[in-house]
């Protein structure tokens, strides 16, 4: 029996949260900071499904080991969660620039929107050095590079 | 549709987690602190399903606004767990002794024992303030309260 | 003695941290939501030193409970910062418009800049409702109200 | 200028922590977990006094790379830490049985004491494979190791 990684449809990715102590603060909602850690569940189960897993790719099944690593963000928060609420996180299927992965999320209670965010991943080796993104990742995230030079 | 809460068994509780990148640190295992929160999961869960809610109980269901706090732990780290590892955590019914209820629960990676821990919890106010647990909130644990008079 | 809150200077903030285990993941450098809290920790450490106080303002110094919320961020990751590294964390004064204070900030290591943020912020009660920020708030935050009706 | 590491006196060690918006939860104090980051701040800081550093380790200057994993804690929460208070970690100096040295760690805030804890760390490799302490790193440790043959 495997660990839910959420439901695969096409062109995006599902997955739940529920809200436990750790994630709220004193002020009684969910501390900022938390909603990353969703947002990361998200995109790993997303690629997981995908084919694509971390300690593969840190063992190297790319020819050389390799991690992913969040380059820039965009978080809009919209609202705010509380204790046992229960959450979706929504990952569309990233675009490829150069280098760059980009990924919109959003963390939805219900029908309201309670966080919206741009994510752009790059992959790095151990030593952190940046590394293109390697043709089976491309066809695995099933997304096309930009013909552009750039990045 | 509602987020897993793991499954219920007759006197104990179990459910999964998957490791994620923030849960490991630089050593390549999971940082110690968040085999807490997996623990934290696992207890909350257990008492949901029995119909026990944080929220409810932070609006006064039980008479007055009312937390669980952690009073003691003793925990042993027998194994570390990877990024992607499937784990599941089974918290067994607690025992109340006084104002005191203590949980065992272990965490395993398939028939490997990581973490083994007895985790005794009290109700507080939210001005920290310790309550004896409501005659309520007993029946719905299943735990008998010991007959001494202590704690 | 009191705790290290950092250092006030004309117009912004900086502030120390150190890396420790738990801001690390199993690539080998701090997680990306680790950064978020040495941004919080620079921005609450900047209002402490102004005379803002969270529990003050949670008791409702300002006439009634007030907590300030993130309401959006852009972060640029630029480096990576490793296990027992020292950072600086420096925060400028933020800028108001309507309901929304917008903080900049870096956090870097020596000359190198590993993280670029635009961090704004709201106040909310309670229940989440938000707040005008109060004039005595405005006037410690040394932050001129944009003339504008907007936000 | 170097971060703060505490407090280096003879036979123990002292370093402050101030609570952040991201040590609470719902409740209005400190998550309990969070104490364990607190506590691992306080062993990092006085080991680094003692000129033991994280990153050489991991580099092999021992030999071969190690780090520093938890084995055991046994930990008691007598009082709660509010946002914004400052607190006072205390390390006494680790006894090391066999491949096992602990360590005594309290929380106070002023004469309060909030945490008291034991903590059991010993050395892993990079497979999670225990080592003994090393000669040169039992006397940086200033710890006698103890002449039974056993753990």
């Amino acid at each position: 029996m495997s660990v839910d990684a959420g439901i695969l449809h096409p062109g995006f990715h599902t997955r739940q949260e529920r809200v436990y102590f750790e994630h709220t603060d004193f002020s009684g909602v969910v501390y900022h900071g938390r909603y990353l850690d969703f947002l990361e569940h998200g995109r790993s189960d997303y690629v997981r499904l995908l084919g694509i897993h971390h300690n593969a790719m840190a063992d190297g099944c790319y020819g050389e080991p390799l991690a992913f690593a969040v380059y820039r963000m965009e978080i809009d928060f919209r609202g705010a969660a509380r204790i046992d609420d229960e959450l979706t996180v929504t990952t569309w299927r990233g675009t490829l620039k150069g280098l760059r992965l980009t990924f919109h999320q959003r963390i939805t209670r219900g029908k309201e929107v309670l966080v919206d965010a741009e994510v752009t991943v790059v992959l790095i080796t151990p030593q952190g050095h940046p590394r293109r993104y390697p043709k089976a990742l491309i066809e695995a995230l099933g997304v096309a590079p930009a013909s552009e030079p750039g990045a």
